[in-house]
């Protein structure tokens, strides 16, 4: 399918490099599909960056039916630019649209989509260590109907934000609460899906956890209690002695792009990685014993996270003496420099989209 | 507060009264009201029903931090206005905010804005039998921001909807599925929250048990998948030899006021009803023993639903050979006769408006 262009004759001036932050700018340009009722996925245009207008009986202020991704395009120093395995991020939009009953979108135009709309934005992308240009495809319902079912007309956009550095003041380890009261997901429930709903219902324990001086919450699996599943909005790690765990994708878990990278490299440079059930009790021991040696999380924003403090029922579980591990070092150097063209791509995980 | 009019000048036909149908037509004004960072709720204002334009980066979109509504105005034979128990929306609607983070809103407010609206609106209140204005407040997070957090940022609305009799080809009871594999909510989770993304959670379960045959699923609770905790949208109640057994509210169930007016209706005429947990393996047992003699959803939309059929592992639990049972019609009877004004309201529960 071809996609339209619709040029921006006002456009906007670029923020300051140095004060970028997080989510916060949006470039000139971004991408609008829509689906119709009995046509399909039509018009992609690219067009100016502008508001939607939707009837306030569209069904996503109502019912929450929609999905999004999350991903970089990063600008190499030679001036190339490439993507982080966005094919990764495709495949589980489309897996979170089977979940939510949101028609499929065709994987290549998603591509041709983030493509062309990255390279006619390329002047957005920061230059600058650390920095990025995010990519947020989303999906959302938009019947005028007020009423419980499944939409049957959706809108697909995508936008762009320059970031800034997430560790602007540094590579420095988290302190993580050990979430007992609230519950982020269950088997049989949307957890694995990127859509809305997870993320509100995370508000509240994420509050509550920054309000006591934690930058993350650490979320059990929701009906024991006991297994770990993740810490805040990334996938969690944990060495054990020579071997690194991190929870198995029961459904309740986000299928993470940089937990993926993450396990692959860890392997191809010779770690013992274990996809399975982990519990608080044997992390607690483990430190108990002297073997727990490092615990991080991974996600596209941050890339990898080092925890250095994690907080159970009052108690502090101290992690590698609350200093970066060398495993959460190397994969951090490992990946942002592969992301960024510092490092050779071994693995073929870099799309170059400036030719 | 003063609540802001401004007129329409511009106003629709009204639709035919036999093809109503539910949330497919709204009315000539809305209430609008904006939460602005560091000045709290301002601008409560009666306007023209007409789209809203937002940013593609409103958190809405991205991150469903939002809640709603549902109640319904009556227009009675004398051409009075009913609400029925207004104040119990308004609690839940503000004990859904407390829950998604989201500022509490006046009450007293709210109950001005909806009657004020309603009032505006009055002419759209259709006065068919089993018909109404079903009155739909939502509040939804507007911060143009990108990243997981509460929003500072708000929108107010509340929209009107003229809906059909649920009942138009007489009131029959329905066939449900007993959902095993898909999960609705959890304890310490966000259910009994009324909040856009646990219906998204609900579409795909209930659009397998549409395609089934089944007009709902009765959802297990998520930890156990052992007890029962809603039907569809709507609470449910089983009676069990001369008993009347409801849910308990744990956390994970909506805290209904239909269910809520069952059971005060039951027990002020008469019957023990129970709130506890309820496994399905003892509702099998009553209908083995000859003991199950109703079950019935509650909720705004359809007020009593009889069920006749429920399905589980494949197996038939039929409920009163089919048919709609006596305490079901009893109770449809009363609560919609108080809501219109044709039944004498012993309990204060509706407010007239048109004063």
């Amino acid at each position: 399918m071809e996609i339209g262009f619709i040029e921006n004759i006002d456009k906007k001036s670029k923020p300051n490099q140095n004060q970028l932050g997080f989510g916060q700018h949006f470039t000139d340009y971004m991408f609008e599909m829509d689906y119709i009722d009995g046509e399909g996925w039509v018009n992609p245009t690219i067009k100016p960056y502008a508001p939607i207008s939707l009837d306030p009986s569209a069904m996503v202020f109502h019912y929450g039916q929609s999905v999004f991704e999350g991903l970089k395009a990063y600008r190499t120093k030679d001036d190339r630019v490439l993507l982080f395995r966005p094919e990764k991020n495709i495949e589980r939009l489309n897996k979170s649209n089977a979940r939510m009953c949101i028609p499929e979108i065709d994987k290549e135009l998603i591509l041709k989509a983030i493509s062309e709309l990255v390279k006619v934005d390329k002047d957005w992308i920061p230059n600058q260590k650390g920095t990025s240009l995010y990519i947020r495809p989303f999906v959302f319902a938009t019947d005028y109907y007020v009423g419980v079912r499944q939409s049957h007309n959706y809108k697909f956009l995508i936008i762009l934000s320059p970031v800034g550095a997430y560790y602007s003041e540094g590579f420095n380890p988290v302190k993580i609460f050990i979430e007992q009261q609230y519950v982020r997901a269950v088997k049989g429930g949307v957890g694995e899906a990127k859509t809305a709903g997870n993320y509100a219902a995370s508000i509240k324990a994420q509050s509550e956890a920054k309000e006591k001086g934690f930058s993350q919450v650490l979320w059990l699996d929701g009906a024991e209690h006991k297994y770990i599943e993740e810490v805040g909005a990334m996938n969690i790690f944990i060495m054990i002695g020579e071997e690194i765990l991190t929870p198995e994708l029961t459904g309740s878990i986000l299928d993470g792009v940089t937990r993926r990278s993450t396990i692959e490299l860890l392997r191809a440079s010779g770690y013992q990685v274990t996809e399975r059930k982990i519990t608080i009790d044997e992390i607690i021991e483990a430190q108990f014993n002297g073997r727990l040696k490092e615990v991080f999380g991974t996600g596209t924003a941050a890339v990898i996270s080092p925890v250095g403090e994690m907080w159970f029922e009052g108690q502090k579980i101290l992690i590698n003496g609350g200093e970066v591990g060398n495993v959460s070092q190397k994969l951090y150097d490992q990946l942002t420099g592969i992301q960024t063209g510092d490092v050779e791509d071994e693995f073929g995980w870099t799309i170059d989209i400036s030719k």
